[in-house]
């Protein structure tokens, strides 16, 4: 079994095609992040509609047009092959799920890489604040939301959202935590009634899996890295990769790089 | 004697050629912010170094190509009227320096505005921080460092700096209250010996005028908002257009607005 605590250990092996299984736990106290690839006609679009829609969409690294190391996060990193599994797209359609992407780069495509909840997650855990899909070992629930993101171009969309069951008291030490890490979503946007945001049934989560709720706990939603997914999706861009869902990048931030500023 | 109390006052005062002066003092705790404006080709380079450089480029709004409204920040806006004063280049040369660039407006160009020291010099002067060159009614002394900012195509050079003496106690202040406003340049940059970021002579800075220092005051640092357009300057775009320096814009938003996420 190798040793997967360091970033460059868990990228090298999804390099050399020893991993290509999902990635929570691993390396943990290191950021983990979202992958999202579009060519360059398309990004100047992309980087306005993460700008303009910083808590579904907080920026770590953004490349340079063809090139595949994402410099400010880990420059000994190679995007096209250190990811456990890619999803690559062609005109809004899934065309392959590869381990290594290096066949399908190009000299114009541009690399986004996306903050994500493990981050506050593993916060919350460190605090004693519950995360019920952990305990319960499920994917996280994740839900579409009536709240427009602001557009950019051709990206438009709804904000995906995910929960975690929790006391008020939790809910409002989850806040204070949260805060504290912007570019992993940082605070919730909602606490108490799915209604309100437009999600007609908690029990039926449109992505990952259904949660129970303990007595006097109450929903409370943070804005979700899949949003970006689902908008480039939805505007069906002639090329596209992101990472498969849960088989994320490893970068060589530490959680506590991403406090405050 | 027009009362400038609100941004709409002063926008619409701008609009119609009466105030055509520098902004510091006018609508009081509302966002004041830098201008740069690049053909669309460029924009994406630009946007990609503010966001590889949020301290001294922290983005408030960046509308659609050949859109002259900022709808995030001020949605009845018209950017082409509404500043004082601006500055037309060609080339990296200064061509015009005119009240209103309605005639030099174009479908390609797209609009950055980006946060100003106004912002947390108020919150410095309500908490009882001194700010040296408001006492002296003097402009802000900057200066050129030797800190490089992350490079984004053709956009590249060292960060531009402010500086304002302060004790060390007040220098801590300055630090918390700044952490406060992350889009206002947020904390300090450098705190005591000036050429450890590669300025030379105190006395002498690059833009604006020096001002005193009282016994016991340290040089304190922030990253500055003559970066970008110094940037943007030595990139010689064919064609840029920039807020005439104290020249800026008023936002809708409240300086409260920018405080935390």
């Amino acid at each position: 079994m190798r040793d997967f605590r360091t970033a460059a250990a868990v990228r090298s092996a999804c390099r050399c095609g020893e991993l290509a299984a999902p990635t929570p736990g691993l390396a943990l106290g290191h950021v983990q992040a979202n992958l999202a690839v579009v060519p360059r006609e398309l990004a100047f679009d992309f980087l306005l509609f993460c700008q303009r829609n910083p808590k579904p969409c907080p920026l770590l690294d953004v490349t340079e047009p063809g090139d595949p190391v994402p410099r400010a996060v880990a420059p000994d990193a190679d995007l096209r092959t250190d990811l456990p599994a890619y999803r690559v797209f062609r005109d809004g359609e899934l065309v392959d799920e590869p381990t290594d992407v290096t066949k399908y780069w190009r000299d114009d495509l541009v690399a986004f890489l996306l903050g994500c909840s493990f981050t506050f997650e593993n916060a919350l855990l460190q605090a004693g604040v519950p995360v019920r899909h952990v305990e319960q070992n499920r994917n996280v629930p994740m839900y579409r939301t009536d709240i427009a993101c602001r557009p950019a171009g051709a990206f438009r969309g709804p904000m995906v959202v995910s929960m975690r069951p929790l006391t008020p008291a939790d809910a409002i030490r989850a806040t204070t935590i949260c805060a504290r890490f912007p570019r992993a979503h940082g605070t919730p946007i909602h606490i108490g009634d799915p209604t309100a945001i437009g999600i007609k049934d908690i029990s039926k989560p449109d992505f990952g899996e259904a949660v129970d709720f303990k007595p006097g706990e109450v929903p409370v939603f943070w804005a979700c890295g899949v949003t970006p997914q689902a908008v480039v999706m939805s505007a069906k861009p002639a090329f596209a990769i992101t990472h498969k869902p849960g088989h994320m990048f490893l970068t060589d931030l530490r959680d506590t790089d991403l406090e405050g500023e």
